[in-house]
């Protein structure tokens, strides 16, 4: 597939209220998603690659995957020319692989404001905060289930990160809402508070198409179904096992040409053998499975080659981040989606602190140096998790975002033209001066040098007589700085009057479900 | 010159009082440096390269470098072919790389206990402490200015951690004891404390020639004449000034074939331009010329190509660490150094944070993890800076000691032998199934991922029971657990001796001398 692109479309801020608000609006930095110019870095040579893929198609060949509870995908995979007995799919050579050969390298996921439009693919990356903590945590409250109100102050404070390009789907789980009607909440929270792209719901086949009608509503039905609206994330039942309920919402989102992430969920060494090549060989061997699935669908439809892969504390069986081993499976999986030529999805600001403290933050640093390296394009959980996942922390969420920026920076590599070379300073200043005051440094300062919103660069005596906080302190103040910054995008009210009604009438219309 | 190898010593651990310590002490485990079996990381193409390399030549033909209060070194310079006029010193277009070329690839520096040698070149990685703080810090003294007593823990403390290689010199600045003291005190914590490789002083070229004695009375005269036993730092004043105690002190270790890193300290805005290209063309202009000065004092001293540079917060004027820019820097100048054939210094666990926090974290662990992809070979500051370098910190010593562990086990790569592909352990738990009791995880699981001995791994209740408490308060509990397993390593009693009787004497012939 060509890689879309977006028709001109009416302006969806018209009307007296958007135009009001528009002009009230606080101006919202955001940069465009990273465009990488420098290289990937990569831990396995040709050879251990060969073997890893030679691996995967004999784990398709000789052992197969289970599809789950879905009569209708064991047809597909019979008719596609597989080998099915019982729930169990086995592949010729090579057969997987060719099917996946219709994905497309890169899509462009449409935001409702065209300016946050992400291009998924290439040498391109995109930042998405944290998906599915039950918890919340910030300072105040400390730990606690999440609620819808927790959820829509993370989609704010999502839109407010400069570096953050994206809204993500399941910012927290909102328990406060039944089980059933989440997603509609959610994705209007998405629609409403936030003008960047978003993800749908994936808990069942019904939720997803909900989802595409709510898009429909938004973006025109027209222009869903000719555009990429939605990446939504799609788990395999690590080992090797496909269930219905993913595979159902993938059926509907590949169906309508919106994104899915195809990705192995893996606590190492429960879920995959403790070894980086094994763990890599199921790996390919499932994403390849997911992705040609789609493309059975629908040939064309955009995926994502997806891997969460955590270590294990073999003492405790708890699942450890940042660790040597997670970084190798990230950079050796980078590889693998690349010569399949597809997306790829990994890294995130991942930890199993449980607060956001210093071993968060080295365990977050690790990861997210090895996806800017590893060559994600799609990082979920860049920003506000927590806990291995269980919390989404509202302090870690604006020290995470913050942190982004370092990545964007580093991406744009190292200019050398002749301003960059600076022959003219050096010469200016020469043997024992100084260049602060230089002509050089004059014309350059502002963009010279990376700088955090948030971090500490006082002098010690001015930092002691503020009180001498640490990080997470500054992470409290400017989380509330940023909600109480905040005012909506602009969007049509009879759009918004339109999804409102969507979700009432859907609300309305089913038994709440917990649980 | 040809890598040194160690002749076989008399074993220096002989004496009743030895055995008896060597019987009691508590076996302390410490890893070989790393090997690295993973490629390093380039952010500069060939031309970029040839641009930097070509303006550094520019610089040294057309502007040269100022040699200060040291006749003696303008008089050396033009006898090998330089332009001097009064202090500066300009130098013929390939002159002063052609002189670095006698400087050894790697050379190994000799431990008194000969399995902690390290070889400082090639693809190692070896770690040190950090250097230089007034100041230490801990949860219960807070800030205060360094004593000697500090000091000693900190020479304490690098024995018993793992991953450092290496025990520093100037850990912290011992500042109760008379400036011009301070070597002698400093030299015999690390001979003594520890039997870990260590640097000199370098502060005067009287106190670098105490520390060649007092090497010979550790290791013998003629085995320091000919055998590397001290890698020092040699701070250039940058910009392109090479100031008469540096480089005297240079002078009398490279007579002595004692090892001195050759290292630029910039504040990148003030003491270069503000510009990757123009700080990476000024760094190797002033490292060539501080090589090439000691090729000049004997021909094959071994040196280290140095690199420290912070960017700047333009705000403020403060130095900023972990940033995009350092870190570029940091990957560019490995690249000059291996063009160079060099041992290359930079890296550490640098941050600005005034307390071991997230920001710490967060700084350090962009550093760390540039400095292993980057090349280096000799991390000074790899444990223990924070707030600048301005404090040592004795929890952020074994928090940063900890993470040092995740470079040993990245460098060591990807494997892909038989057992790693474990294709039995796939087609034995297969689809559905679970590894942790499989024959494979079995066989494997303790090597299969590195641990911390430090982070919190525990659930949450447990967590939460046992006081919730954050890293900086776990890293409080291990200083005080290390401390109190510490049993110095046994040494020669006739040798502590003549290194008490040397210390004593030199310190009783002179006045105390402060600041």
């Amino acid at each position: 597939m060509a890689e879309a692109t977006a028709p001109t479309r009416r302006a969806r801020s018209g009307g007296g209220a958007a135009r009001r608000a528009a002009r009230s609006a606080v101006q919202i930095e955001c940069a465009k998603y990273i465009e990488r110019k420098i290289p990937n870095y990569e831990v396995l040579d040709e050879a251990a690659l060969t073997i890893i893929e030679s691996n995967a198609e004999v784990v398709l060949e000789e052992i197969g995957v289970n599809f789950t509870g879905n009569p209708q995908s064991l047809e597909r995979w019979r008719q596609a020319g597989a080998d099915v007995q019982g729930e169990r799919v086995r592949f010729p050579k090579g057969m997987v692989r060719d099917l996946c050969k219709t994905a497309p390298a890169q899509f462009t996921q449409h935001a409702r404001n065209p300016d946050r439009n992400v291009v998924i693919g290439g040498t391109n990356l995109v930042t998405a905060p944290v998906y599915g903590p039950p918890f919340v945590r910030d300072a105040e409250g400390g730990r606690r289930y999440a609620t819808m109100a927790d959820f829509q102050k993370f989609v704010k404070l999502g839109y407010m990160s400069k570096y953050l390009h994206h809204s993500g789907g399941t910012v927290c789980e909102p328990t406060d809402v039944p089980v059933n009607k989440r997603h509609l909440d959610m994705l209007l929270a998405h629609m409403t508070l936030s003008d960047k792209p978003f993800m749908g719901s994936v808990t069942e086949p019904s939720r997803a198409q909900d989802c595409v009608e709510m898009c429909e509503i938004l973006f025109g039905k027209a222009f869903v179904q000719e555009n990429t609206v939605m990446t939504s994330l799609i788990n395999i039942n690590s080992p090797l096992t496909f269930d219905e309920t993913m595979m159902g919402a993938l059926e509907v989102y590949a169906k309508n040409n919106q994104a899915a992430i195809i990705s192995p969920f893996i606590v190492g060494g429960a879920m995959a053998p403790v070894s980086v090549t094994a763990t890599l060989t199921q790996v390919l061997a499932e994403v390849m499975v997911g992705i040609a699935y789609s493309q059975l669908i629908r040939p064309g439809a955009p995926v994502i080659f997806g891997t969460f892969v955590t270590s294990i504390d073999m003492n405790s069986g708890a699942p450890t981040f940042g660790t040597p081993e997670a970084s190798q499976i990230l950079y050796g999986a980078g590889q693998l989606a690349r010569r399949l030529g597809l997306p790829y999805r990994s890294g995130g600001g991942l930890c199993g602190s449980k607060l956001p403290d210093a071993q968060a933050a080295y365990e977050t640093a690790n990861t997210l140096n090895a996806g800017l390296l590893g060559g994600v394009n799609f990082m979920l959980h860049a920003c506000g998790w927590l806990e291995g996942g269980l919390v989404a922390s509202f302090e870690k969420f604006v020290m995470d975002a913050d942190q982004l920026g370092t990545l964007d920076k580093m991406a744009q590599g190292v200019a050398v033209d002749e301003n960059a070379q600076a022959l003219d300073a050096l010469r200016e200043v020469g043997p024992g001066g100084h260049y602060l005051g230089c002509a050089h440094t004059q014309a350059n300062f502002k963009e010279a040098f990376w700088r955090s919103d948030l971090l500490d660069y006082k002098p010690f005596e001015t930092w002691s007589d503020e009180g001498a906080r640490d990080t997470a302190s500054l992470a409290t103040a400017r989380v509330a700085k940023l909600l109480g910054d905040y005012t909506p995008p602009p969007l049509d009210p009879e759009i918004k009057a339109r999804l409102d009604s969507y979700v009432a009438e859907k609300k309305a219309s089913m038994p709440d479900a917990f649980g």
